[in-house]
């Protein structure tokens, strides 16, 4: 129905590679701006990103059927990321072009004073996503090796217990048959101080703006210190982590995109056959 | 970006008044092909179906933030219906539009042993929408009047009791600022025959049947008489129930997403005021 039938273009490298943590990473190294293994503009990245929606459906929609056929598979995203970075645009415009019966989002907010009285994994597996869903942590266990070390509410040796149960944790995940598909949107300090006047300046946008933002502003460098060290840490073969510049929304929201369905293609659910005799079903419908 | 402008139709009469419950009503003499107050055809109600899909959005987002400035107000939409009627439908076309960390979904399956230990709204009130969320109930508190009627595993004495107690929880969520829309999906028995035996004719749909569904279809009549007893005991002025003719799905789709928009207008939530001086934050943040 488009006046013209707009060519769509594709990434030539895949997000899954080019945007891996490997050994020897540097954050500091990774450009925000930069839009890795895309050769389009914005307008060929906002096309393919609802060119794909199908995809990313379609896949969806198997996993969560394999599942009623016995299949253990889930997909867990995890994302983090400074404030303003493009989270919510995430949730909004990738997670939300599935089905809501097969996504499970939970976004992790302070710790409750329950919760503060558990290990910090406890609410955590309450979250985890049941067989054939795609759960989606905005925010995450990470917190509690980002915010936490920014300010130094756990030490040194708690710190590397941390780092050592949540990769036991994630093993276990991937053990049940989770694929773990974990996201840092990496935005510059510059394009963060223009988000959040945008904020200032929209009335629509003031309930998304927290004079905590601009506190935890002023710790960007420990941040992104705290940030390389956690993908140090646990960025694993199993479960590595996945930097994606979000300078560019539209580029982050493609990579995404890409990454959710390059994990369920792993997988490759598949429709799971008839546990019933389907011609004698259809003959006894038929007659009903 | 159409070839042409396409000329949207609306409705003429809102579903809110046309697909109300009132005193007299009978289930029997819905027409389940019917399109009450919407002049249009299939393709007019697709367009009209994502032409809306920003006013809902909007008005969720708006609803959400209205949280963050201490609105209490929230909404849940109730479905019941036959099987294959159309709730998955709704939920993936109509409740999908929204941006799902405004959206709280739950499917009610058949109650865990521990469910059944208690009261039948125990499971019920867990899954109630917070302040500033669209909580959808896929199957609901009403099953415990409608297959527990059909089946007598509930003796009417103790049908009553739970019409009651109903009635009196959902004046409770009423006081606590919820806005509740029920909304039984209205489908005939010839259609709900050609839909199984869809689902039976394509090996991508098979996990969507049970046999179940068939031993249920059994009961056609003992459902509608259960529906048309919950409609006169639960459709009080607060909370009144709306059938919505939903043979044609295209309809239904439109009917729920306008019966979500008027209780959303209806609350008219409003962007909260910032709780912070913005020349202040604007001017820390430019200096940061």
């Amino acid at each position: 129905m488009k006046t013209k039938p707009k060519k769509l273009v594709d990434f030539d490298l895949d997000p899954s590679d080019t945007l891996r943590v490997e050994d020897g990473f540097e954050l500091a190294s990774v450009d925000p701006e930069s839009t890795p293994g895309y050769p389009g503009k914005k307008a060929d990245g906002v096309a393919h990103l609802e060119h794909q929606d199908a995809l990313l459906s379609e896949l969806q929609e198997r996993l969560f059927a394999a599942s009623k056929g016995g299949s253990e598979q889930r997909v867990l995203l995890v994302l983090q990321a400074m404030d303003t970075a493009g989270k919510g645009g995430i949730v909004s415009h990738v997670v939300g072009s599935m089905d809501p019966q097969g996504v499970r989002l939970k976004a992790f907010k302070a710790p409750s004073d329950e919760e503060k009285a558990h290990d910090f994994l406890w609410r955590i597996e309450k979250e985890i996503p049941g067989a054939g869903m795609v759960g989606v942590f905005d925010r995450s266990h990470y917190e509690d090796v980002l915010i936490h070390r920014v300010h130094a509410w756990a030490d040194e040796a708690e710190l590397e217990r941390r780092y050592a149960a949540i990769n036991d944790f994630e093993e276990r995940l991937m053990a049940e048959g989770t694929t773990v598909v974990k996201v840092m949107l990496h935005i510059s300090k510059d394009e963060q101080k223009e988000r959040l006047l945008a904020r200032l300046h929209d009335p629509a946008k003031y309930w998304k703006y927290s004079t905590g933002d601009l506190t935890e502003r002023g710790y960007w460098e420990d941040y992104q210190r705290a940030f390389q060290a956690m993908f140090e840490k646990t960025s694993t073969a199993g479960a590595p982590w996945y930097v994606v510049p979000a300078n560019k929304k539209w580029y982050a929201r493609i990579a995404v995109q890409q990454l959710l369905i390059d994990a369920l293609e792993g997988i490759n659910p598949q429709w799971p056959a008839a546990e019933f005799d389907v011609d004698e079903q259809i003959a006894a419908v038929t007659a009903s």
